[in-house]
């Protein structure tokens, strides 16, 4: 074994034993040590502002481009979330050792289902220094303990936060070796860390479709995806026109690089012609690029026509695909085909179309008369958010504390013993 | 691309375009799907009995072994209890569509959560033809489509099965491809099928640890793993000495070979001279043979050594591991690192001793003062169980129906905007 995969090795030892402390940690003492981050993290500022500034010269001097370096800066105002964030998540009910759905059975025993940390998860994630105290919150509110991996630009950020949490832990007596940071560039300490089966219980990577991809084919620890988000805005026969204009103008503009952006607006062929070229003047005056498909185009000619490419799209960017499609049947069929199960919106008045929307496509985050923009654990009450899964087990969407739960079963008996000849 | 691919890949695109069918499908058509499954059943038991007898002929001519071939037997009474299990599932409230956890956010909106079917689910399984059965009825409860690669061994039973089942669908209005059979003999179905990931939402494998073993390296569909288990009662020192007795008999024996019996009995340091010399002739009645630590072997001079290899062992047959503890951390801590996260109880009267063991063990189910053989979805209330997972990820323990679903975030606006530089 090399010294770098021993190292991770012991991280993922030490962050063993870390959770099996946590796992039984009171709900005041993990109110504790969050409060205390909070306070370490306010108390600290000058420093982290000091330790960011170091990475943001090393950043300018590689040249990164200005939008990652936008992502990497900590300032009071990005202090003040970070202080949010933590307040918000102190402040939810401590789910672990919630017993749910407790019923006696015929046998007599008692059955219910008991929330429990999962253990220990790893998080691999560039840039937003946010990441590291939003991570480490919900692992410690959740009795988990956690890795962190997050990326080299963010190295001397990353660190400074992580002291501040460690001595917050150390205030609340509980391990520092909860939350434990790779301090190292090398690439390979990610190939060890997604190889740790034995150490880690679950795996969180927060990044480009090439981490992903790596992460996909090699990782034995199980992992929770966050896939691209090819988002869909569908305007039915119903819809009210100004919401429509409002909520397809919204979903897309309101951030463009974000993973619940709009990239392909649906409209019922009935209502298109219609609304198509109010939707193209508002469009314009912020400047997005339409690529239409043929009926589109007809109402639209000025606009560039889509390839078949182009409904795989996830733009990030100033362009919206747009189709017209015959009905609501056909609006389902297109996103769940092209689409990557992330979020999805209907604009309809009609509530027989509504909940066909809503029941029939399969994505993570299906939505009525709401922008697409909304999709985040923020909006959806879980305080803050790990990732946003696009798969379907264990966890689909913004994944919050419930994420890092697992249940268990609890049986209470009073002597109870099995006798099949009777039961079967 | 191989002709049986190429089969493979036709039944998960058929069972694709089926879960869409199934997906919408109300609890009123499925309902009468599970009737009809249960009537074309019980309407051909001498054909299921002629079919399951041309498997049993098979089965000796090829000397199966007589326990599989006890399990493969369909008679009236194994008929009658997969009637029962049909409808206690069709009992059970449909689970899809179910709204959860709705609230209305600052935002204005309202965020729930929605049950809906995972899509397509493959199980691969052995001997027992009730599993055709069992697997069906809960994908079908849950809206999701199923393939079936049963064992060669009960290939006539199964098929028979499944005819009755494509009856009942037919009659349901129901597409058949809800349930298809991988009717071939040939081991490469089987590393087709955990491939198919294009198609295939959930992978459940119930065999040995070869079949999960070989899952595990080459599947890059979603699993959800049973491995063994290594199940341990716990005697704390503030126990009821006749129910520690009985519990530990009753553990043991009731039945030897399943996946609940106990494997590891624990005793605390303080009572084990006074229960020991008891539970031994009990044990001997039933020809268990022990094997002890060394302070186990103090006590009872009579019985073999154990060595370390016996605290991982899954015997599934007449022998126990016997070991006594300091107390209650050390029986925790001898769970959590040779057991295999199944099933583990406590005897105890003292109620923090019990509290400590529930939440600390970290298995799938954890009981006091009950049976370890009370481990099945059957005793727990789900009906019919698919499988008992030992993964910590999205099912833990038996899976009932909600492990056949997923919940996907569901948002209602009336024409709601997102403006970040309000909310953040």
């Amino acid at each position: 074994m090399t010294e770098l995969a021993e190292q991770i090795t012991r991280m993922g030892q030490a962050a063993r034993e870390a959770s099996r402390v946590l796992a039984k940690a009171s709900p005041a003492s993990k109110s504790t040590a969050l409060k205390a981050i909070a306070e370490a993290i306010d108390g600290h500022r000058s420093h982290l502002v000091a330790a960011n500034y170091k990475d943001l010269e090393l950043g300018q001097a590689k040249g990164l481009a200005t939008p990652l370096l936008d992502r990497l800066v900590l300032d009071d105002s990005t202090i003040d979330r970070m202080i949010q964030s933590i307040q918000e998540v102190d402040a939810l009910a401590d789910p672990i050792g919630r017993l749910e759905q407790t019923s006696i059975r015929p046998s007599g025993i008692s059955v219910g289902r008991m929330r429990v940390p999962l253990g220990v998860i790893g998080i691999i994630y560039e840039s937003r220094p946010n990441v590291t105290v939003d991570a480490s919150i919900l692992c410690l509110k959740t009795g988990n303990a956690v890795i962190l991996r997050g990326g080299s630009e963010a190295l001397s950020s990353n660190q400074a936060l992580v002291q501040c949490i460690h001595r917050a832990l150390a205030k609340a007596d509980l391990p520092e070796t909860s939350v434990q940071l790779i301090a190292t560039s090398d690439r390979a300490a990610v190939g060890h860390l997604i190889r740790l089966s034995d150490y880690l219980d679950l795996l969180v990577p927060r990044g480009g479709r090439g981490l992903i991809e790596r992460i996909n084919s090699e990782a034995t620890v199980p992992v929770i995806k966050h896939l691209d988000g090819v988002c869909h805005l569908y305007i039915d026969r119903s819809a009210d026109f100004d919401k429509a204009i409002a909520l397809a103008v919204n979903s897309k503009v309101e951030k463009l690089a974000v993973c619940c952006a709009l990239e392909t607006l649906l409209l019922d062929s009935i209502t298109a012609k219609y609304i198509l070229p109010v939707l193209a003047k508002a469009y314009a005056k912020h400047s997005i690029e339409l690529r239409g498909c043929d009926r589109a185009c007809e109402i639209l000619p000025e606009i560039k026509a889509a390839t078949d490419e182009d409904w795989y799209q996830e733009y990030l960017g100033p362009i919206l695909a747009v189709k017209v499609v015959d009905d609501l049947d056909a609006a389902i069929r297109h996103i769940n085909h092209y689409g990557s199960m992330h979020t999805d919106s209907i604009v309809a008045e009609n509530q027989a179309s509504v909940w066909r929307f809503l029941r029939e496509v399969d994505s993570a985050s299906v939505m009525a008369n709401a922008s697409t923009q909304f999709a985040d654990g923020f909006e959806f009450g879980l305080g803050a958010e790990i990732g946003i899964s696009t798969d379907k087990l264990h966890a689909r969407g913004p994944v919050g504390l419930e994420g890092l739960t697992s249940a268990k079963f609890v049986v209470f008996g009073q002597g109870h013993t099995r006798d099949r000849s009777q039961t079967s």
